[in-house]
């Protein structure tokens, strides 16, 4: 039989949030009114390191229209460490930035001026910048309960590192640094709280995890989690900087105190030093045959991680696993370490842990190529994981065909005919990347007596278009039009659990939810129809909203009203759920396919790079929106123009320099290749609903080192420190000759 | 096999509201405080009957700390009008009470200043006070679009009624009449309303509807019902005075116009003129023949509904139905209609449309067994209808076994035995009425991953026990412990739609969608233990929260971590429904049996009556919670003796002259029978979980014609007129002597 046309699934629909967004309509934190708020301002740590003596908020306290002003002296009844950082100092404080006390006031401007009230003296301490500093023998300690200035260690081993390289031909070892960087998503942190009667404590916030916030507020103020509410409306933009909780217990604190709600908006220099990407130091040896096998690879990765862990460990363990790259490699020994300096705390940035070591990975391999004299699309060949191979011990086997993603890669790019000229200036990068995804989503479509089918599921819209995806599935399962559906955001006290929105999760865990939930309620309907025409449920066609048998016709809404009396309210209610049964308990859930290819042109003059073309390949299983994935994966690789030619945190002894868009310089328009293409592929080979994987993460990797491999193959000159401001290009240039 | 045994149902389980509410720990609406709420005052017309002319509330508007006040023309935009009445009076007053103005402002005490700040002219119209002046022709119109003062009419027919009246042997005729009472909930009327940005209304309220409370909402302020949030917590008493829609919607639209949320709480002297019970005149002729048989019954009902409708349609309604009594009667015309007077509007009260029927028609019951000279219980007997047969056409025979019932009041009350003695002081009376309860009902149980259960069920808690009951029956198929269930009020925004809490639906409706929901769970939970333990669902057993199979036993936490991993989170969520067809579309769902034997003492001197001992039976199927229900049987049995012996709403010229505990006389323990028993009757026999039918209405039912037959028996006075004040009593005896 012929399969299905689908309608909505595979098609380039309207986003369901699209007329919100474009009238103002759709709101966001900063956007919401709660009656009797009152507005917060946070006091931060002008010094990197410094040890608290006392604080006195008297003279801050008397100002007209201050309500509560918060210090760690308020958390003695709970408990105020979580992701291994306090909800404002105590006793000491670890970055410059750092709250230290909070005020909630009538209106902005008091609250800034009670700021400026309070008393705080501290006695400063040696600051620790940078990763070399972090690590010098005596350096001071940021946590007195960890050795040197080192948190998590990860290690991934496979087979016998010094036999790998005693049978390998050539052997290469280098050093590779990456900047810290900030994810610069249009909204920054917000968050209204309210401390009610009976602790019954709501947050409205822009965060990308309702419930692990929920969680992390349950325990820090002693309250099971029913109690805690997390509303989420829309976000401005994520990429993993709202992800797990951020100030948000501050935040509460604040509002328990006060005894009314309080809003904090971060301003831009605030959520810089509240979150960024972790700066690297990867130290990397990978020995090889002469025809190209590769046979060891050993690395060595710092994590800057900050004063604080926040997602630092995990972090820091993916990037152990994930400088791997795509290729079997017999022997492998690599540690990763979680690093902490003076500054603010590093989390989840778009591909954790990634983008640092796959920068220092795949440069290396075609520094490999070409001292083995090998096209470095054949080496990648040549060494490419096939499906249901082991990348290392204790992850599920490749789920995708690495090979046809290069195969398109070298087709779309034209590789073949730029290699065909004298230092052409291109080069490419391969990677994946074990997905963060982990089940659990749970979902359901509660369809009410109007026809209505509201799609319950906890996943954040921050742009992704998540509400337009899941509303596809929904869609193309009931045979309902898209208009027919509504998503709101995330309410913990409605909303079933889902685990997170971030690691490339949602299509795949909360569209087998969503799909789940649409069957369920689709047999429910056959059942009513089953009933109705006296057939039985498997001989009846679905199709437009209606049950079909032969001559029989009844729709949705007829089988409603049969159901529960016409006018009469009632409520149709499908659930569904994507536990770890998906992938028979395995993990990754899915692995993640970013390859990519740059075309540059050198200013020798002046050591300015331009990204003349990108081509970017994304093995997305099935595109459900094939034009959301295409802006996904762009979407990415200018993130990834962003940290290889101009983005970083400049600190200076502890000092955050470049703490605004002035200063800090984020890609724009202009920095949009000249030639800028997206290949789909879809195989159908994911574990999600209509055969769809994860994606959006890896197009964000290929960047940094497709665009050294091709100044290298241009100009001779191999760089392996980000960014690649026209300065660092200049000099490289300069003492090559 | 044997029947397991019932671990929950069936057992006088502590409620699980108790301890919050003995500690105080239970919110009420009036203990609720919502960030920024304000204080609402309504000022009301100090006259019945009343153009408006106009309202001057410029000096109100100016006092300090009042930020809006409230009139008709603030409703321009909006569709005013919601069960016959205005959401705030709109040129003329129907009632001395009626809201014509609102004020919100910053405390209580300026808002009731600000009342007396507002100027309104009226012009006085001639006043309609009772049924009979309302009738009279060339009465005032107080609507001006109805004839006669006449809202609903209502007629049921079946045979021929004059043919009824030829074939009967001894006919008798009467007028009975009943007062204006009033529920007396222990909380008055309380309602929180917010109108908060993008139309997204927030009400909190001592509402029994929420859902309906939202419909009329959405309607009135023209937004789709998502639009519309009502929370309900606890409720202090309801007994139908606080079903369908009072006042929420002025306080949204005084929330509208403050911009901030305000808080309204009636006192018991407002509440009065909000709802109250239909009093009425009942003129009734029934025929039978001399062996007992009864022919024919006619009845004229005239409804005294107020100023405007509230539910006074379907309460007339009811009561042309109910005036039938629990008889086989071949020819039937009964006409009921609702009248318009100047006096508060009257709804829904226990057992709507009931009391005042069933008083006639069950003292004429008596009146004619005394006239054959045959045993009253013997006559009724006779006539009983038989399960099955047809109370009138269009409804569903009795699914009750009615004589099991009588037979059981004749035991329990030792009628044989009494009616040995001369001039006995006992009469009995019984009462079945079409339950007004009918679907939908839908719930989930939404379990999370620390075990706990949460029952999601839009029943309201108003002390009558619904979340114990419904915690009960779920904990029943659930095999777990009470106390790992939870249930909250209800809340729109989560809860399922649910059609209403009244006509005794909930056990059995709710309770019905609570059970199918636990047995949706418990198949979730075969499931995973059929997969985990290679057997299939058939075959295991569930006890105590664990799956069993020969050996093998799963918890249902561990099946559960056995689905999403442990520690991870995850929902498990089973749901139900109640719909039409629980009883084949039939309706009504079950009907409703109460019957009762007074034995009284009268005081020849002064005309006091005692009730010596009270004797009721409720067939309750099968009793979820023998003791709840014997409450609630004693609970409508002593509002019984409050109508029948003292309580009655006295106006003149429109004007209510006892509006408060002082003047309004209600039961309290002084007034509870020496001997008061309630015998219920288990026979399975019901359409809800377990074989439970609705109770707690018809212990209201037999108490006032009981009195009157037990009086009449033994004085030979047959009073007919209610309440039973000792002067009435005393002239009734010393006119007969």
């Amino acid at each position: 039989m012929a399969k299905r046309q689908l309608k909505y699934v595979g098609h380039n629909v309207a986003r369901v949030d699209g007329i919100d967004k474009v009238t103002g309509k759709a709101k966001f934190v900063g956007d919401i009114t709660v009656p009797g708020m009152l507005d917060g301002k946070i006091l931060r740590s002008p010094y990197p390191h410094a040890r608290i003596g006392s604080i006195d908020t008297t003279q801050a306290e008397r100002l007209p229209g201050v309500v509560a002003v918060l210090t760690g002296a308020d958390l003695a009844d709970l408990n105020p460490i979580y992701n291994g950082r306090p909800v404002i100092a105590m006793n000491k404080v670890r970055y410059a930035g750092e709250p230290v006390a909070a005020v909630a006031a009538q209106d902005v401007a008091s609250a800034e001026e009670a700021l400026s009230l309070i008393a705080v003296s501290y006695e400063e301490l040696p600051v620790v910048t940078g990763i070399d500093a972090a690590l010098k023998n005596g350096a001071p300690a940021i946590h007195e309960d960890k050795t040197g200035n080192i948190g998590t260690h990860e290690r991934v081993v496979r087979g016998n590192i010094d036999e790998g390289f005693a049978q390998s031909e050539e052997i290469v070892e280098d050093l590779f640094t990456f900047p810290m960087v900030y994810h610069f998503a249009m909204e920054p942190h917000s968050v209204i709280a309210h401390y009610g009667d009976d602790d019954e404590i709501t947050v409205w916030s822009s965060a990308q995890h309702p419930f692990q916030v929920r969680g992390d507020i349950a325990r820090i103020f002693k309250v099971v989690p029913a109690k805690v509410r997390l509303i989420i409306h829309y976000l401005g933009g994520g990429y993993g900087s709202k992800s797990y909780t951020k100030f948000e217990p501050l935040v509460v604190a604040l509002a328990r105190k006060a005894r009314q709600p309080v809003r904090i908006c971060n301003s831009v220099g605030e959520s810089m030093v509240t979150v960024r990407r972790h700066g690297a130091r990867v130290r990397i040896k990978t020995g090889v045959k002469r025809d190209g096998t590769i046979m060891a690879r050993e690395a060595t990765i710092y994590l800057d991680t900050g004063g604080y862990d926040d997602n630092g460990p995990q972090v820091t363990a993916r990037s152990a696993t994930r400088v791997l790259g795509p290729y079997w490699i017999p022997h492998i020994r690599t540690d990763a370490y979680q690093v902490y300096t003076n500054t603010g705390s590093a989390g989840s940035y778009r591909a954790i842990g990634a983008p640092q070591v796959i920068f220092a990975g795949e440069s290396q391999i075609e520094m490999i190529a070409a001292r083995i004299g090998m096209d470095a699309a054949e080496l990648r060949m040549k060494n490419l994981l096939r499906k249901g191979q082991e990348l290392r011990p204790g992850l599920k086997g490749i789920d995708a065909d690495l090979a046809a993603s290069l195969r398109s890669l070298v087709r779309e790019s034209g590789w073949k005919k730029a290699l065909r000229k004298k230092n052409p200036p291109v080069g490419m990068a391969c990677a994946i990347t074990n997905a963060g995804a982990t089940p659990v989503s749970v979902a359901m479509i509660r369809m009410q007596s109007d026809g209505i089918a509201n799609i319950v599921a906890g996943s954040t819209e921050m742009g992704q278009g998540v509400r337009t995806t899941l509303t596809q599935i929904a869609a193309e399962e009931l045979t309902l039009p898209m208009e027919q559906f509504r998503m709101a955001g995330a309410d913990t006290k409605v909303t079933p659990y889902d685990s997170s929105t971030g690691s490339s999760r949602s299509t795949t865990l909360m569209g087998t939810a969503v799909q789940k939930a649409a069957r369920d309620l689709k047999q429910q309907f056959l059942a009513i129809g089953a009933q109705a025409m006296a057939v039985q449920s498997k001989q009846i066609r679905v199709e437009a909203g209606a049950l079909i048998c032969g001559e029989s016709r009844l729709t949705f809404k007829e089988a409603f009203e049969r159901r529960f009396g016409k006018g009469s309210g009632g409520e149709m209610i499908g659930r569904g759920e994507a536990g770890p049964e998906i992938t028979n308990n395995a993990l990754p859930v899915f692995w993640e396919v970013g390859m990519g290819c740059a075309e540059v042109a050198v200013d020798q003059e002046t050591g300015e790079v331009t990204l003349k073309k990108f081509i970017s390949v994304a093995d997305v299983g099935k595109a459900i929106h094939p034009e959301h994935c295409v802006a996904q994966e762009e979407g990415a690789a200018m993130q990834g123009i962003g940290h290889t030619f101009f983005e970083q945190l400049i600190y200076d002894q502890g000092q955050l320099l470049n703490s605004s868009l002035v200063d800090y310089r984020v890609p724009t328009f202009s920095d949009v290749p000249g030639e800028f293409h997206t290949a789909l592929i879809e195989n159908g080979d994911g574990p999600g609903p209509f055969g769809v994987r994860g994606m959006a993460e890896g197009g964000i990797l290929s960047v940094a080192p497709s665009v050294c491999n091709a100044i290298d193959r241009a100009t001779g000159v191999r760089i392996k420190d980000l960014p690649l401001t026209p300065e660092r290009v200049w000099r490289a240039l300069k003492d090559a000759k």
